[in-house]
């Protein structure tokens, strides 16, 4: 018999807070995981507490209380030995990385590379790490890292296996999820693993959390960078794997080993079933490949997963949306519909003398389609007392963006009334390319709890509304919801492009400006026409106001209108 | 004749991102200084850039302007030395202060202790510094170091001290204003002056930026931590100081020195007249001591310069607010007309069916009083309209919050259309102690463009109140608004008390639960009742989502709903 560590991968979704329901889950699969002979099981970065808990942390009590959960889980850890991530406090607070056996802390690691920049604040709230680990059983080593610490090169990991001759790692992450995510964290572990020669054992966490999602995806890259197991997208998983101790190399220990931690105690290894209330991995020593999402998918399931946590963490049960006809209000309340399932989604048609009868006409195809109720409330003569009232103040004026905006408003009264009544949470529609330029109404179309498509690009909505009728292989969205030329309906005839460039000119300059912070003149190098840069960046610069008081919604690119891009409102920067 | 430096010290109102215009400040306030025969004059952190600058730093183009900038500022420095906070760009970036003299570049330093807590983010975009210097001229010597640098015990004040034989120092600083920060600040630099037997020229900045408000108040402290001048607070002010350098002590240097760098150069001291826009310094060593602002002036002030510079600074020239009678809208038109005068203030009565006549009373009072426009707007049949258009979805519901939160939002509406139409930034009037329990309606007397008394607590808002009118020695808040019972007059004899404890047991619970981040055993033992404790606690935690969409406003407290309050809104920690 081959020597061998039966490894598991928890990724799990925690909850930020939830220091009580976490610990459960954990310890659940802990005993998920000594029922299958598991050797060692690892969690993701701060399971116990959730990702980012923000400043909970500065709450002494809560890192208090973190460390009380820890200590519980480790009383579930006879014959098993776990890695957890956790909030340490000894002094100064870590973002930590327990190894726990037998009930009992082997080590705390605290992580060394604490991310500051994008999305992530660490350096508030973490002291740095400053000593790597290796642990040493049955004369085998390996590491422990916490997510940012494997994407540093020439740090962290080759320490490990250079002074400490790790031959495998784990490392904890919780890795959000982005366009292209997928793809940069394996290159990354291709790296490390190939040039250390080792087996990278990646858990990353999984859950929505207000503005982020994380998608899981954990992986095994072997010792020569081969990817072993690709773990599921936006779904809990536990991960088992047998790895075979034989045949891993050691590179020579450096004269100044690491401190090493000996746990002298028996590895047994039984062969197991799966863990059924997960995928079945059918053979462990070559798991198959799962056949990655396309990136259409990926996105689709990262917006329904982030809407879905959000509204059910958050304890709403049903969730309610105004429904213009128009593509993206479509496309938000198959999200929705996705998320919470259809019958769970209220939409409300509200039309006003300027709606087109055919808006009409495509939002109850699309509720029919989609088996959500629809509602119906016309706003018409709301509108009119509005101008009445106003009329002594506005009489010398003429009509301009004010009644457009009324409109937009009474909308958004009516939206949040039903919420306030039915306690439903109310979803707001619009997209990246118009909260990019302003083009929406603060307080109107902008009310609600959770932008579901506010990091989507207008041209992405067309994507990925083309996506979902080809997957379920039906016009779950219109096709005269597609095709129609874009209209925010609140003058006569009006379309977005009598306000804007075409969205197939817009995107590609909102995308330098605001995802790639190009200046002016390079945006313009880049091929695209200089007044029209000019007025979009303008444009972009003049409504940050509208998106400092805009809902959180789902972060799907790596710079989002949320904690990854921080302007200020007063700026003479132009 | 005594050896002299004379020393100034440039407390400037700079603007975030207006490079152009700071730019030009400086050189006026460099040519003022010139024509005053002063040898070294200091600006404050950032002052090229204005501070904080945040994502704007990200952009490449930003930071080169910021050092090109620098070097036309560079032009006007014949014959006197500057010191010019600034974002210089080497591989990366830096909070640095050039030492300018001659039109050369003499050194720049980089801030070395980079603030990353509270409203601070320096870790997101600037470099460690790693190296302090002292300069010497004539055979004095002295440093320079940033903000945070002097805030940090046995550090670079010291090690300039005594590795350096510097004899005074600058400090150039961005330090916002809370309740008791002139107090810390002066402790910090009495403590730093005394222990190493130096001057300290403190120089802050003035203005407001967002949610902060910059107090200047530079400070001179002497070698014994004598305060021998402190700056105004709140106001532009060129501080001119003539210092005897024949009585500097120096401590022994140490034999391992910073870095010297000598510029030989003639230093002239002529006696001068004083800065004529600014304060008149008449005997340059003893300067008079301003009496300090009693600590509600002071508040007052920061609340009326943070409001007109966001004002003013974002482009407006006028402000509405929505008047209800009470206390908040009252407090919130004083401070507007103070900071703006009060021909650009527009107040709104909104009168529904709930409205007693006494609140309409007290509003035409407050505008008359005041001189502040007043227009009417009752929205009863705006109201009546809602009612009807939802009566079909409603029918089987009792009245309850949802009725209230429509009128509201009415009024939000509204205020909203009167800023489209005429341009002017709309205010609103909520208090610290709502927002934090929420009592308080999103899209209705949230919608605005700023919150000027967000960080106010209640009892705060009539200590103000009665501030106000013992300060201009009449009823400017009228009497009758101060001593009614507050109410939201949303549905029929409502007061806030039917809702919430008295805001005499609320605001301490709130200070601790907020300011301090006392858990709920903790704010108990202080106390207080365990029922209401958790019930307040609750309904902070809850609201969260509110405060993420509430508009900016002036951080008067330590800890305000701002970046220095990071919460998750998904969060089950209770």
């Amino acid at each position: 018999m081959t020597p061998k560590f039966r490894i598991a991968l928890a990724q799990i979704n925690a909850t930020v807070g939830d220091i009580s329901g976490n610990k459960k889950k954990i310890i659940r699969y802990i005993e998920e995981a000594k029922k299958r002979n598991v050797d060692i099981v690892a969690f993701p970065e701060l399971s116990v507490i959730g990702y980012p808990p923000e400043d909970l942390l500065l709450k002494s009590q809560f890192v208090s209380d973190s460390v009380k959960s820890l200590e519980e889980i480790m009383t579930h850890t006879q014959d098993i030995m776990a890695i957890i991530g956790y909030a340490n406090n000894d002094d100064e607070v870590s973002n930590a990385a327990a190894i726990v056996h037998n009930r009992r802390l082997i080590k705390s690691y605290h992580k060394i590379h604490l991310p500051n920049y994008d999305v992530f604040d660490e350096r508030r709230y973490f002291r740095v790490g400053e000593t790597g680990y290796v642990f040493e059983i049955n004369d085998v080593r390996f590491g422990v890292s916490v997510c940012e610490d494997i994407w540093i090169p020439d740090s962290v990991t080759e320490d490990q296996v250079r002074y400490g001759g790790a031959q495998f790692i784990f490392n904890i992450s919780a890795s959000p999820f982005h366009r292209n995510k997928v793809q940069e964290r394996k290159d990354v572990l291709i790296d490390r693993s190939r040039k250390n020669g080792i087996f990278i054992f990646y858990v990353n966490l999984v859950g929505g959390q207000d503005e982020l999602v994380f998608d899981g995806n954990s992986m095994i890259m072997d010792n020569r960078g081969e990817l072993r197991y690709s773990g599921k997208q936006f779904e809990e998983e536990l991960i088992i794997y047998d790895l075979d101790t034989s045949k891993l190399e050691q590179k020579s220990v450096h004269p100044t080993p690491g401190t090493r931690i000996p746990c002298d105690y028996d590895i047994k290894v039984i062969p197991v079933e799966m863990f059924e209330i997960n995928e079945k991995v059918k053979d462990y020593n070559a798991p198959k490949l799962r056949c990655s999402m396309s990136e259409m998918e990926q996105i689709y399931q990262a917006l329904v997963l982030g809407t879905k946590d959000y509204i059910y963490k958050n304890g709403f049960s049903k969730a309610v949306l105004g429904l213009s006809g128009g593509i993206d209000s479509a496309l938000t309340a198959v999200i929705a519909a996705e998320a919470i399932g259809p019958h769970s989604v209220v939409g409300v048609t509200m039309p006003s003398q300027y709606s087109s009868e055919g808006s009409i006409i495509d939002s109850e195809l699309l509720a029919d389609g989609l088996g959500i109720t629809l509602y119906s409330v016309p706003i018409q003569k709301a509108f009119d007392s509005y101008k009445q009232m106003l009329s002594h103040l506005f009489k010398d004026t003429d009509e301009d963006i004010t009644e457009e905006n009324i409109q937009a408003r009474i909308r958004g009264n009516v939206i949040m009334a039903l919420s306030n009544k039915f306690g439903w949470l109310p979803l707001t529609t619009g997209n990246k390319s118009e909260l990019s330029v302003g083009y929406c109404t603060l307080y109107g179309d902008m009310s609600g709890g959770f932008a579901v498509i506010k990091d989507v690009p207008k041209t992405l909505v067309y994507q990925l509304s083309l996506h979902i009728n080809d997957k379920y292989k039906r016009e779950i969205i219109p096709l005269n919801t597609i095709n129609k030329p874009p209209s925010a309906e609140l003058k006569p005839d009006q379309k977005d492009s009598d306000s804007l460039p075409s969205y197939d000119e817009l995107d590609p300059i909102l995308h330098l400006y605001i995802e790639q912070d190009y200046d002016i003149k390079r945006i313009i190098e880049s091929g695209h026409n200089e007044a029209l840069v000019k007025r979009i960046v303008r444009m972009v610069d003049r409504s940050e106001y509208k998106r400092r008081q805009a809902p959180p919604g789902v972060r799907i690119s790596p710079k989002a209108f949320g904690k990854d891009r921080r302007m200020p409102i007063t700026n003479h920067y132009h």
